[in-house]
Order: C-alpha cells, then structure tokens, then sequence
C-alpha cells in the first residue's frame, strides 16, 4: 500500500496510527503542502485525488481518500487488531467522538483555512489564533464533558484498547500543543493521549518520526 | 426512535432521509438553533448532548449524536434498505464522498462558524459570504470531478441506488442553494440532486416539510 502523506498533516497522522495498529506495511509518499505553493495543488497530486487533501491510500488498483473512509476501509478488509467495537451502539459511540473531532474541530483548524482567514478574509495572527482556541476549546470540552461522563471511556476513549476515536484523538491534541492549548482543562483526553502516546504504534506515527520531518 | 431536530439544520436533514429511506418511524423534537438565544445551548439540550449540536437520537435508553455516526448505527440495526454497498472499495468510495462535504464543507459553513466570523472576526456580511461561497466553489468541483470520472457514478452517486452519499449531498446542495451558488457548473452533482429529491424519502426530509419548518 502507498499512503500519500505530509507529517504535519493530523489527518494523514491517523491513516499512520491506523496501519501501524494492524501492523500493515505501506510506502509513505511526502507530498509537502508548504513548498513550492503546496505539492498537493500541481496536477500530479491532482490526478491522484482530485479534491487535493492529504492523505490518499493507494491499495491495488485502487485509491481511497479521506481519512475516516481509509480507516474504516482497513478495518473492513483488515479485520484483525479491530479499531471499532463489535456492537452497534459501542461502534457509533466511537464513530461519535472521532466525528466530533474530525468535523467540529479538525476543518475549522487545518491550514488551508487559516491561511484563508488572514490572506483572503484579512484576519491579524491574533484573531487567527482567537479562531484556532475558541473551536478547539469548544470543542475540547464537549469531548471532555462526553469521555468524563461515560462509563464506557477506559483507558482509551472506549473501553481497554484504541479506537478510531483516539485514532482521531491524538493527532488533534498534537495540533492544540502547537497552538499552546492548556490541557489541563481536559484531564480524561489528557490521560488518553497519554496513554495512547505510550504505545509504539502511535509513537512510530508521530510527525516527528516521519521521513520528511522537518 | 426520536430525532432532535431543527428543519434548517443539513446534519439533521441527512438524518431524517436516512430514516424516511429505511421506513423508520420516529418522532421529532424541534430544537430551534436561533430563537432564544438558541434552545440547543440550553441545559436541558446539553444534558441530552453535551456538544450542543442538532442531530441527536434515541433509541431505547440510548443517545447516539453526529449525523454520519447515526446513519451508520441505523444501517448496521436496520439494514433492509442498505445505504452502503457491500464491497469495500464501494463503501470506502461513499464514506469518501460523503465525507468530502460533511468535513470539508459543511463545517466551514455552519451557522456557528457564519456567526463567530461576523460577530468575533469582524467580518462584513460581503467578506461572509465570499468565504461561504469559496468552500462551496472549493469543494464542489473536487466531487464533481470525483463523481463525472468514475464508472461507479449512476444515477445516483454510487450507482443506481441511493446511498450515504446521496445523503449527504442533497443537504449540501439545498443550502448553496440559500446562499444562490449557480450550480450550472455542478453538472452531475445536479443531475444526482434532482434524482434524489424526485424520491418520496428525500422530499419528506426536505425543510419545508418540517413541523417546525418557517
């Protein structure tokens, strides 16, 4: 398999943790989304996934975008080292939270948009940062509100193994870090990315451990 | 079954087609997102979800939130009248598509999202409405390019079937309608529209056939 990815992007960071979960081997392509006017805008990138967003997974002859689509696809063809849980109502907890994050959160946050907002909408860094912590900090404590309250959350967001949720989870909190987001507001995510964070095959999906770190 | 509902609002708009499309009954509990301040920043909201979002659903003692997480759960509960194929690769290309917009568009486009950029960012209902319209523009020709390339594309966006993706779409596409998006330059996507919403299961879920529709 060929993942297309940029270390930095959270949403090519969860296809990694997804893979190295089940332990599948794949070929990471950098595509960089700073240099050049972004790499993912040429029309090479463009042929392969024509909505121009990292990441993109080729397997066979096929190419499958989005990450949540990638990681379901991979659950269902890859069944063993499950990243949902075996009933209904346990799987659309987990879909839930990793939805909270990867629509309530993540599309406010990520580059593209907050270029927008100061090149196109004139916004200063300041109101840009305001934009980034007010989405992230709503966001954070309903997803705080929802773990802290449920008997369902463990160790991990459901239950005593990752999920799709801290799948999701854990590159969100990385990107907060960046934006110096207080955790300690959110104790029960803060555990989780932590002990998330303690095992290999999130760390070997790290940005930092990517070939093209920077 | 019981939906927290808000006419306007395209996440509960997918909901309900999904249930009209399976032929499950359910009531609805209007929640208005404007008047009052917002009924769904209330207490009593928040106890039944804690992100204060439009859609919830119960379903015996349990609440499932997130428009696509709730699809899911009513497909795999209920799956005489399938919103996903059955092979991977067909499943993997509708989450895709459907995903496509309700991660990068739909968020982008929300009324809290239109309301922070006036009332927090300072931007005039003209800079407003140019950043509506550039998503919409932005994300709409990366799924019609999706959709006018692939054999898989019938009369629907997955064959001749509707599936999540139609779901999804047809949300998408009412509310560039309220912000006048011409979507001559959409082709297939309208032409997808329009078949969707000539089913009984679409028109029932549309606004205007909502209780609380004004």
């Amino acid at each position: 398999m060929k993942l297309y990815d940029y270390f930095r992007s959270s949403a090519a960071y969860r296809v990694r943790i997804g893979l190295n979960l089940k332990g599948l081997a794949y070929d990471a392509v950098p595509v960089h989304l700073v240099r050049d006017g972004g790499e993912h805008l040429k029309p090479e990138y463009r042929a392969i996934n024509p909505s121009a967003l990292i990441p993109a997974l080729q397997d066979g002859g096929a190419t499958i975008t989005q990450s949540l689509a990638i990681l379901e696809y991979l659950d269902e063809v890859h069944p063993l080292v499950p990243i949902l849980p075996r009933d209904a109502l346990g799987r659309a907890r987990v879909r839930s939270l990793a939805l909270a994050i990867a629509c309530d959160i993540h599309p406010l946050n990520n580059l593209r948009v907050l270029r927008y907002l100061v090149k196109e909408a004139g916004l200063t860094e300041e109101a840009k940062t305001a934009w980034y912590v007010h989405w992230v900090r709503e966001g954070f404590a309903a997803l705080e509100a929802q773990l802290a309250a449920s008997a369902d959350t463990g160790r991990f967001c459901h239950g005593d193994m990752p999920t799709l949720a801290d799948i999701v989870l854990v590159p969100q909190v990385f990107n907060a870090a960046r934006f110096n987001v207080d955790m300690s507001a959110y104790p029960t995510m803060a555990r989780i990315d932590a002990a998330c964070r303690a095992l290999p095959a999130f760390e070997a999906a790290h940005p930092a451990k990517q070939a093209d770190a920077e």
